[in-house]
């Protein structure tokens, strides 16, 4: 089953985990920078319209988006728009998103949009289609997605059809960086293991026919670099699996606790931070492109090193 | 603590519960019809431009929606407009979505978003602030959002401020309708409950700082009809949530399997249904507007029964 379900994803396109690894190797970075745009924390060339209304706030936020893409992309393997921030400016916002989405996939990087989407059935299948499968004669919309895996495995398989028919990927969450997580995650089964050790080894399984020509899993695993023993334990547990680890910078962990992500290859775990690199600016006055991309170069240098690659 | 937070609720708007609660007086109805169009399942008088386009396929989907608020406004207490079939039509989608959000809300309809929203932190406040806030000028976009609960208490408390600020509610998921849902929520933990009746009871220590003066909390749960032993035990774990029960129609339940939720008063449970109303008439040929609203009619009296109000 696995095999005849790999065969139909190799026979349909490049798959997402051989196009990262292969852009990896490329940019030797795993670096990808999350794209979190908040109006009010724009660089004042752009926010002068932002308070006119939400169409001239998203079209600031669109601009800032791509000055960003053009000061990293030499730095970065890819980009993580997070849904919730265009989102919050209504139609105008998704209308950036996509702008933005776009014009990151032009300038060769790889897409992760940050929803952390998740539902049953159709409604599955309609996640699937708007971020994963292309839409009247375009392609995909991005390269990858977050999902939530609370709804289990049916409410997953939509998202592995796509990503088997049109080589996109997703991440699951497994165990996210903030402190709450433990209410659900940490929570102990009666075998003594943990609820997300639990998810992970459900990840590893959902993405075993999704196993790329480079060893990866198109099925990656959201897991907080806040935690460096979990990193450890969850590599372990979901050995194909592209750990996707955030919590560097604003929450507080460094490259070196996410050191034992990589033993899978260089592409087998990636690096978003948002924060410390597209508000570089607001910390030391320079100009906010130039600010992006200095820090960019200077995480993807440590993060590079601290792989072992 | 939580007396404040009561108190901070009830100074600044009518709680969403104390709202909801009046409405399902008023309406003698506890049924919420889900909005979930797919361009190619609309009337055919509707579908003549979709595959001209995404703006089109969305026109239509709005003029569908619009249609469909008419026809059950009579008989329902609110809608469930599905955000991912909006999503799958890209930011003319959600200017649909937008539209029939405001549509339904002039009908004197609740409206429940069905996102099943969730992240940490600042994200976190932009899902709360994109759904449960006023936005420049204008109330907020929905009465209520559903919300998975996978990252824990820190991930829900923006929704909670949103909700005590502006009056506006959210449904966790608790234990979904569908099969898979078992795969996480279903696990047995060391003392011997399951993971889902972990979550009811965070859902319902979250609930507490939101009860209004009709003795509902503004945070309600999902738990599927599908289940009506969950069902009956969820009501005893969350006695203060609004219940909102998926599953009836065509994932097999029936109103009599939801009977027990009701025990908390006439609004503390919700029955939405979609397919089964919104596409009625592409079982009996009937008028689109004239089926949905007999079986709103059909459905509402048959849950009021079984209800016992």
């Amino acid at each position: 089953m696995a095999q005849d379900l790999r065969a139909e994803a190799k026979a349909n396109a490049v798959t997402f985990s051989d196009r990262l690894a292969d852009a990896v190797d490329r940019k030797r970075s795993q670096l990808v920078v999350g794209l979190d745009p908040r109006p009010e924390l724009l660089p004042v060339e752009l926010r002068g319209d932002v308070h006119v209304g939400r169409a001239s706030a998203a079209e600031a936020c669109a601009r800032f988006c791509r000055g960003l893409v053009d000061a990293v992309a030499p730095y970065v393997v890819g980009v993580k728009p997070q849904l919730a921030y265009f989102e919050a400016l209504g139609a105008d916002g998704i209308r950036a998103f996509e702008d933005v989405c776009s014009y990151a996939r032009h300038a060769g990087l790889m897409v992760i949009a940050d929803g952390k989407r998740s539902d049953i059935g159709a409604t599955a299948r309609a996640y699937a289609e708007a971020y994963l499968e292309p839409r009247g004669g375009e392609p995909p919309l991005v390269d990858a997605l977050t999902v939530n895996p609370y709804l289990g495995s049916d409410s997953v398989e939509p998202f592995l059809t796509a990503c088997r028919r049109f080589g996109t990927g997703i991440f699951c969450l497994v165990k996210t960086s903030n402190a709450g997580g433990a209410d659900v995650q940490d929570l102990t089964l009666s075998d003594g293991r943990q609820v997300w050790q639990h998810v992970a080894e459900l990840v590893a399984a959902w993405g075993e026919e999704l196993v790329g020509e480079r060893g990866l899993s198109s099925v990656g695993a959201v897991v907080g670099a806040t935690f460096p023993r979990v990193v450890a334990h969850a590599r372990r547990l979901m050995p194909q699996a592209v750990l996707l680890l955030p919590g560097i910078g604003a929450q507080g962990a460094t490259p070196a606790d996410v050191a034992r992500a990589f033993t899978s290859g260089p592409a087998s775990a990636l690096v978003p931070v948002s924060r410390a690199v597209i508000y570089a600016f607001r910390v030391d006055g320079a100009d906010w492109r130039k600010a992006a991309g200095a820090e960019a170069a200077r995480l993807r240098h440590e993060v590079w090193t601290v792989s072992g690659w």
